[in-house]
């Protein structure tokens, strides 16, 4: 199990943000999300500090859907970050924990009609439209209430980062989003500009999730740029931002290779301004939206082992007090993950486990064939880098109580999710009379 | 769309038990749950009326995994089901709903030591046993507490109901139960049968989900019945029940052909009845386990269309108020569905349409190419069949609210659970000080 952040070994046992597991266990139980917030802090600054210019501004917009609550809100307006979100609820949830509403972006590609009045009454920073449907609403909206809008564009440029190569294509059929290459694009941001009621400031785009390959961002940025000026010199328009959305891939097993963060940030920079100067252009802004590259390696997910079964086949079965329910992903995505016994850190591994969740579902099965530490009942096991997309998709199936959150930091233990109690399952159910 | 219970159509809009789409909308809103009561009850009907003998006492058990709360349990409770929960959180809701503990069935891989300590505490009816460690904490338990625990014994008779033709096989590799063909099993069951705080009253399977193929159960049955049969003739165990599981296939699409369930049922409980007169041998109970194959088809989903975007390919999306946040289905298991536009029910398919939700995730598409009337936002969505695994393995993904569900039934709606508000999404957050 690879270390990340503050984690450290003592006398065998694994300390994370300089907490044990145990005392982890003793004093929240499991399973239980620990977020390492020292290690957070340290990635939204190699983001911050690398992802800079002096020829424009930068903003570092977090991605909400990847893990947010009301502390993490917190958290990020005191770092300074941006935060996007994608629902009326990811909206309250950042405004309630403190985030400055002038620093949100909105997204999504159907956005409710009160879900926009709600961005609007709020005073959203930014409205990140996904089609031509959406603005008619918006406008509609912006017009009633007297309100200067502040909106990007989401656009497609055709980069398909699914491969090693990418290839810049016209059939984009996702649902998110309008294609560069459609008239209609063009069109929209031509109508865009001359309302009164909205700032178009420009464009947005994101080209997937989990991309290691480097030069799918240059391209992206590169035609993404092209775009925004051959929009200027074709229309009369004033694009001063492009937002160009995340997917930068990151660590969960020895198959992933991810690229050096600032490094990288910084050739992504060059590459920009490489690109701007040679078509002689300018931009106020560029915005980019890590959410899983910023929060996922600071999470674990730490379990209780309870028994450990054997079948006829010889499989040796580790069995922890959660599940799908609080990790989908390997039942969703095939995800694969790595772990370890924290009680047991530095011993060798030489048994191969299956770890199984405790959902009565044949699919809950949350590690395949992993080597471990002899583990014994009772032992803690931690599925590290699971900090994204694990909270934010937890479900109560089966009636699991969704697990509490606790930040860690120089030994302190901060809670920020309480966990859920028998109580809370049925708080909205209404008797059978 | 095939029509299910009491679905019909008037003046070319749905209604369900009497209530109009367009009325549930407006009373409770969307993303709504919808269960059809009287359907239902009909089927819980069929069930009980024809697994049914003289020669034995007969249970149908609800598996709640698939769909439970309050009102269901309540439901259940007056319709005289027995009730399968597989969580503490589910044995709260199934007391809390006014389920009898004697009538309530307790399983899981992984029951947890204070899950146990709350079973035994609500005089639940039956624990199935999961494997030896389990019986240990069981027995111990049992005896802390001076109580005659009752139990069954989760065993694997091998029957695979994975392909055409059923294989019994030795090679069980599940993380559920202990095969038939394990001495491990054979010497649990004597050591249970000896311990004087356990009544170990018999044995339980689950051969598998959505098997439509009857004769997997016919031969699960067999195999059962011989193994218990074995046990009583080798060792001094008196086996008084066995319990069949569920699984039986139920219809999401014209690709699903279900057997019918009451010629199914009956001919079930001949081939028992065979079964035991061959071997000249007695049982008082056998149980089943339906949970889908009772819920699936009386539950249905509506949505309000958004935006139709059509992308520069000329794909058609319906853009609906929900998506995989409140069916997970179709990412996690590639799953199909049937829809129809609840307003315009009996007006002419004519487009081909791809239904996504509003979650920002690429996998977030509900139904894949589908033929429906042409469609305009505001217009009424409904997905059948998602009465089984939609709300109990609902998340808050994106930060949405889980939708309410409603049971209707002759023209009356009653709210079974409330919608969640965005106060309940961060209801057990902790702000950052």
């Amino acid at each position: 199990m690879k270390f990340f952040g503050r984690m450290e070994a003592r006398n065998n046992e694994l300390y994370i943000g300089g907490v044990s597991v145990e005392r982890l266990r003793q004093e929240f139980g499991t399973p239980l999300y620990v977020i390492d917030e020292g290690d957070f802090k340290e990635k939204a600054g190699v983001f911050m500090d690398n992802f800079r210019s002096d020829q424009f501004a930068t903003r570092v917009i977090y991605a909400s859907k990847a893990f947010t609550n009301l502390y993490m809100a917190g958290l990020l307006a005191e770092l300074g970050l941006y935060m996007d979100v994608v629902s009326g609820g990811e909206l309250y949830t950042a405004l309630k924990g403190g985030m400055a509403p002038e620093k949100i972006y909105y997204h999504g590609n159907n956005k409710l009609f009160q879900e926009l009045e709600f961005a609007l009454a709020e005073k959203v920073g930014t409205i990140v439209v996904d089609n031509e449907y959406e603005y008619q609403w918006l406008s509609e909206l912006a017009g009633r209430e007297r309100v200067r809008l502040s909106v990007l564009l989401r656009v497609n440029p055709g980069i398909e980062a699914e491969t090693h190569k990418y290839i810049q294509t016209a059939k984009d059929d996702s649902k998110f989003g309008m294609s560069i290459f459609n008239q209609k694009t063009q069109d929209l941001i031509e109508e865009m500009s001359k309302d009164k009621y909205v700032d178009f400031r420009g464009i947005h785009c994101h080209i997937g999730s989990q991309v290691f390959d480097e030069t799918f961002f240059f391209a992206s940025a590169r035609a993404m740029i092209q775009f925004a000026y051959e929009m200027e010199s074709k229309l009369n328009v004033d694009i001063r931002e492009i937002n160009l959305g995340g997917g930068f891939g990151v660590y969960y097993t020895e198959k992933d290779q991810p690229f050096e963060l600032a490094d990288f940030l910084k050739k992504y920079i060059q590459i920009i301004e490489e690109k701007l100067h040679a078509l002689n252009f300018e931009l106020e802004t560029i915005s980019i939206e890590p959410g899983r590259s910023l929060i996922n390696n600071s999470g674990s997910t730490l379990y209780t082992i309870g028994h450990i079964k054997e079948t006829i086949t010889g499989r040796q079965y580790i069995f922890v007090d959660g599940g799908m329910a609080d990790n989908p992903r390997p039942a969703l995505y095939q995800a694969e993950y790595e772990a370890g016994i924290g009680n047991k850190i530095n011993s060798e591994p030489v048994q191969e486990y299956t770890v199984a969740g405790k959902l009565c579902e044949t699919g809950d099965i949350l590690i395949e064939n992993i080597k471990l530490p002899v583990a014994s009942p009772g032992d803690i096991l931690i599925i590290p880098s699971t900090g994204a997309y694990t909270y934010s998709m937890s479900s109560n199936y089966n009636k699991i109580g969704r697990p509490a959150v606790v930040f860690v930091e120089e030994g302190e233990c901060r809670l920020a999710v309480k966990r859920e109690s028998y109580a809370d399952l049925i708080r909205n159910d209404v008797v059978r009379r």
